[in-house]
This record gives C-alpha cells, structure tokens and sequence, in this order.
C-alpha cells in the first residue's frame, strides 16, 4: 500500500522569522498593507509505501520528523497522511 | 474581519528538485527505505485584514503569489483561507 504524505514545517511562535518579515515587508511595499503575521516554513510531500496501516505511517512520519526533516528545537510540524493505492 | 491563509508552494512534476533528492537520500541512508518521491516546497501562514468576502482575499492572495510569493514559471501554489474573526 502506498501512503501520500503533506508535512508542514514552521517555526515555533517564539522564534524570530527575519525571513518572513522580509517577505511581509515586501508585500507592504507591493501596496499591500493589509497583510500581517507572515511566516514562512517548508513544506513536503512524499510517499511511503508499507504493508502496515495508518498509525504506523503515522509513527514513522513523526520520527523521521523528529530525527531529520525538522529540528524540533526551534520548529513544530504537523502532517496529514492519505492512501493513494 | 481577519482572513488566516496558509500557502503552499511547490516546485512543478517536472522541475528537478536536487534538495528533495538530497532529503529522500538522507531517510533512506537514516533506514527509511520505504520512503519515495519527496519533493520539498514552501509553506507560508499569513493573516490579511479586510472587510470584503472570501472571494476577494483568495483574489488578493493569487496576485501576491503570482507576484511575490511563488515563481510560476516553476512553481505551483495552492492556499487555504479561513475566517479568524
């Protein structure tokens, strides 16, 4: 069975984003002042493929996470997982 | 009424994407075998102040995208909006 992944990854409310204050500042100067509160983070897609069920993607998800595709010291992640065959 | 939009920008299917190359790598040396086709992109979280309807924002955050945000010569986009009060 084949697993299609989304994941999220942000930095913590509490540390500081000069990237996406640049990228808010830009905005501004493109006339749009009604934009506020930006952060950039990254996002990934990927696909696991796997016998077990969807708790287990689950678990693995996390701990590569954990391990590699964030650092859970300044960042927070979140995932979504969907079977696509 | 502030508008949340979360963005999603990626690189298109048949752009080379080496950093997700590098990442996919990564997993499967750390034993993650069973991972494919990760492709990295960007996430971005903004709020945006208006008094105009849904419609309107999704319009307003298309054109930042298509001006700032994203490279549609390579990338592709997709965005969320929902009502923070």
């Amino acid at each position: 069975m084949k697993w299609k992944t989304k994941i999220e990854i942000k930095l913590k409310e509490s540390i500081l984003d000069p990237q996406g204050q640049a990228v808010e500042d830009g905005l501004q100067s493109l006339g749009y002042q009604n934009v506020s509160k930006l952060s950039i983070g990254k996002y990934l897609e990927l696909e696991i493929e796997t016998e077990q069920g969807k708790d287990a993607v689950a678990e693995q998800v996390t701990e590569m996470c954990e391990r590699l595709l964030a650092n859970p010291v300044i960042e927070e992640y979140s995932f979504d997982i969907s079977e696509v065959g």
